[in-house]
């Protein structure tokens, strides 16, 4: 008898709680007062929100009144672009206002965006090709002083491009615009640096970097205006309503202490992510990798594969107990291509025969090198398939 | 040495996490993949989540797919309430739309009407007193055609009030009005049949009901419409965008299961407050009972005491180990009045004087009898002290 193979390369879709999390769990899970409550069993609950607010505010070296607790990722998003929204055009009725994105954001973001545009305001997408590379000559020339708000990813879901946010900002700063960067999927994987970034709204969400579900956060810088999209309860000062989760709060500061070697971290897994694609285009013909050339995420790769579906691809990985992902498995369940690889200048083809393949902090090379084997004998077995169905 | 006394009677700003559950937890909590994921990690997760669905729905005798999982009961009555604003006001224009509400609902629903209002949006917030009479003229009063929400809770969480919502809703219907009932503080302590109810929308929390932080529910009824909140990722059939919090969610529904005999908790509880009130009316002059009168969930007591600051009576009765409340939790943190008392009609002054006692399944005889003793003792000191001071 031998034991089922289990091999998790779709970090980007969530990640395994930490080991040393669960232990955590199970005791802050006894903590079961309202942390609003003013009385002894609120006082528990409440220390462990102050601690969670502490430990974001220390990684990432900002002050923990500028960190709101959301239910997560995409709350986060949705609250900070809909509150720029609120401000300029429904309270002060400026029409003129302009907003800024790209065309390879995370729904949460762009779906914000295509309700925004549906009011009648202006939304542009700065395009971002499928070699990762951020049009700039596009967004200078759209940047203006209408612009109030300008929305961009720092690293790529799908492919793990980074985007020069960096530039980004400073150039949406001339024009006094404010800036939301959804860091979603850089948490945990490059070094984040709030302050030096001038950003002005930053989301992130804690099942992303090995904690619960149910947490994230969105940083706002001190003096920015924020609208609750939650409202209701004083939480948060006042910022989002709702009795907050303590469990999935404290488990997210929790997780962000245990971050320490990110450099380590990152060099791990870029040494296993160069080794795989290495294996893959040197044993697999007629595939490639989507924004290679562009600076990446440490974890990810999006390879297209010539005559192959994706689906199937995806299934019989599978069936051999590797899980990887096609297209954002945050919004699976429909078959059709991504979004965002369509907007990036793929055929809807290419979209459909693309993986994505997310490694973690833990993944080895053992792992990766198992992974490739079997995708080298899936894709060739595929093939041969369809070579004789057609025949 | 004696244990210290730990007597909890604040159940309607959060409950324990039921002793059946935690065993769940732990087991939930391995469950970290991502539900829609369509590999083998997705699938336990998103098999969790299909029978919480099923319990919600079995438990309230409606589909599965007319339950919406939220972050919590905040969430879920904005939902609701915006959804219908959005559609009628924002985007089909219609600035004849009215809104119908009370003036003692939970902030999550009044706020909301406090924004909907601010865009110049009629909004009626029918009376209810201190004697939880809701001003039936008065809401019919102000019914009309143009009326395209009512919004009215099915229980008061500070005074345990029960709202006629049937009769609310049967003459909202006449006007083809959409209704909206936050049962939050109803849910596990009286029965909720949604069926015979004919609500559009009604929401529920999972840690009023001895489950986790973190998860709410929304029940829409089928084809009624509704715009998401959070807008993103095709989670909740696209009603509710990012990724679902599978450990609060399946710690719902099995909640849920656990409410089997709701008329035993009810007949217990209600015999338990009664005889709470009945020594706290025989034992201390000058205090009253808000709502006494009126229809009450089993749990509630809210009395009001001359001459005595709820808070200073609070903090006494917390250095004794026993947990009650003043005002709603949910927004505490202030020490002004709950604006729901002094709505009722309350003076500033008897809405300070008020302390909210509110039972649980398995509060006991001998907490109620000591909370009582201990009450007498310190309300008596109290009033010795001010009337020293005063002299």
């Amino acid at each position: 008898m031998t034991e089922k193979t289990s091999i998790y390369l779709d970090h980007n879709a969530t990640t395994p709680v930490h080991i040393d999390l669960y232990k955590k769990i199970s005791e802050v899970a006894l903590q079961w007062g309202n942390p609003s409550s003013v009385h002894s069993h609120g006082r528990g609950p409440k220390q462990l929100i102050r601690i969670a607010r502490k430990s974001l505010a220390n990684f990432f070296s900002v002050h923990p009144l500028e960190i709101i607790f959301t239910s997560g990722g995409s709350e986060a998003n949705n609250t900070a672009i809909f509150s720029v929204f609120e401000n300029e055009w429904l309270k002060n009725k400026n029409y003129s206002a302009e907003f800024i994105t790209t065309n390879i954001e995370h729904p949460s973001v762009s779906k914000a965006f295509d309700l925004i545009e549906s009011y009648g305001a202006k939304v542009h997408r700065v395009p971002v090709n499928y070699d990762g590379v951020f049009d700039m000559d596009y967004y200078k020339s759209v940047l203006n002083e209408n612009t109030k708000l300008v929305s961009v990813m720092y690293a790529n879901n799908e492919t793990g491009a980074l985007l020069p946010i960096n530039e980004v900002i400073s150039l949406a700063k001339n024009v006094n615009a404010f800036v939301h960067c959804d860091a979603v999927q850089a948490l945990g994987k490059v070094e984040i640096n709030l302050k030096s970034l001038n950003v002005d709204y930053c989301s992130f969400s804690a099942h992303k970097v090995y904690s619960l579900k149910g947490s994230g956060a969105l940083y706002i810088k001190t003096g920015v205006p924020l609208n609750s999209l939650i409202v209701g309860g004083a939480q948060e000062r006042s910022r989002r309503a709702g009795t907050e989760n303590t469990l999935a709060i404290a488990s997210f500061g929790y997780a962000l202490e245990l971050i320490k070697d990110i450099k380590i971290k990152y060099d791990h897994q870029l040494n296993l992510r160069n080794l795989m694609e290495e294996q893959i285009i040197k044993n697999i013909q007629d595939c490639f990798v989507l924004s290679k050339t562009a600076e990446r995420l440490p974890n990810t790769s999006n390879v297209v594969f010539d005559n192959i579906d994706g689906e199937s691809l995806l299934m019989n990985l599978d069936l051999k107990g590797i899980s990887v992902s096609t297209g954002a498995a945050c919004s699976s369940g429909s078959s059709e291509p991504s979004p965002v690889l369509i907007n990036m200048g793929l055929t809807r083809y290419q979209a459909q025969s693309s993986l994505r393949v997310s490694l973690g902090w833990s993944t080895t090379e053992a792992e990766v090198n198992l992974f490739v084997e079997t995708l080298v004998a899936i894709v060739s077995r595929l093939r041969r398939l369809k070579q004789e169905s057609a025949v």
